[in-house]
């Protein structure tokens, strides 16, 4: 089994390798997507991208995580990533998103209708594109969505019941 | 059930947080014991003391976690700290480990004949101590260690099997 995690630069450091040590912890192969070789997190830690948003055959991987931090507002200028993300809603496949990674999300044009967590700062962005805000863990069909790094215990959890 | 961890100032970031969430993630409430109220890891992320070391029951915890960074060599000064690991090795309860974590094991006198993974930085003190160096993630029983943060998803799983 196959996860995928896309990042730019400046994501949130917890939010990152939470998911991505809990996964493998899980029997996972986890691979780091992005459009730079090196990345940096906002507190500092450092990790390799695996793949390009090119290289991705999304169809190969079970799930994928958006962490948050300043890197959604990155990951979302990508076409080549927003493509991976409709891959994902359109088959029906594992998303978990937390903070700012709902801004992935907006800009593939996938929150319609649906109920998502996010941080607190970009919940009216949510609302105005359509979604409905919630203040906790949000577990929507296969989307699993968190505010912050207090709710990464109760996201991973509700994140691996349905994986 | 109830877990405790053992953490001063510069703590490594993850290596608190990694096993903090993941034992909440398992349905245990997860404690903090140190000299000081508020605390700051190595890359700025802050956390709560829940408990000093004089006010913990140690008999009432089922779990211990040692994180690493600069942490341990001032939990190693802190003679009430050791007196709560040494009755997790009296008691042959579930104890892991990790990076600079085995400084406080070594200052409590508790390291002869284990078998135990650490920071390469302070092997030799493992080792002079009467300890038995593993490069990789050890289980010895009822203490589970691991070298780095690299190591967190085989440390963790190992530990949780334990428990």
């Amino acid at each position: 089994m196959k996860a995928l995690i896309l990042a730019e630069n400046d994501f949130e450091d917890l939010e990152l390798f939470y998911p991505y040590h809990r996964l493998k912890e899980e029997g996972f192969e986890v691979y780091i997507a992005s459009s730079q070789k090196e990345l940096r997190g906002k507190r500092g830690y450092t990790i390799n991208a695996d793949l390009s948003y090119t290289d991705v055959r999304a169809e190969e991987f079970h799930a994928l995580v958006i962490p948050g931090g300043k890197s959604p507002e990155r990951v979302r200028l990508n076409k080549d990533a927003l493509k991976i993300v409709k891959h994902f809603f359109d088959e029906n496949k594992p998303i978990a998103i937390i903070c700012h990674g709902v801004q992935v999300l907006i800009s593939a044009g996938v929150v319609k209708g649906r109920k998502i967590a996010c941080w607190y700062g970009v919940k009216d962005d949510l609302i105005a594109a359509g979604g409905e805000f919630v203040d906790g863990v949000a577990v929507d069909g296969k989307l699993v969505s968190a505010r912050h790094p207090g709710d990464l215990a109760e996201w991973m959890k509700n994140f691996l019941s349905i994986l």
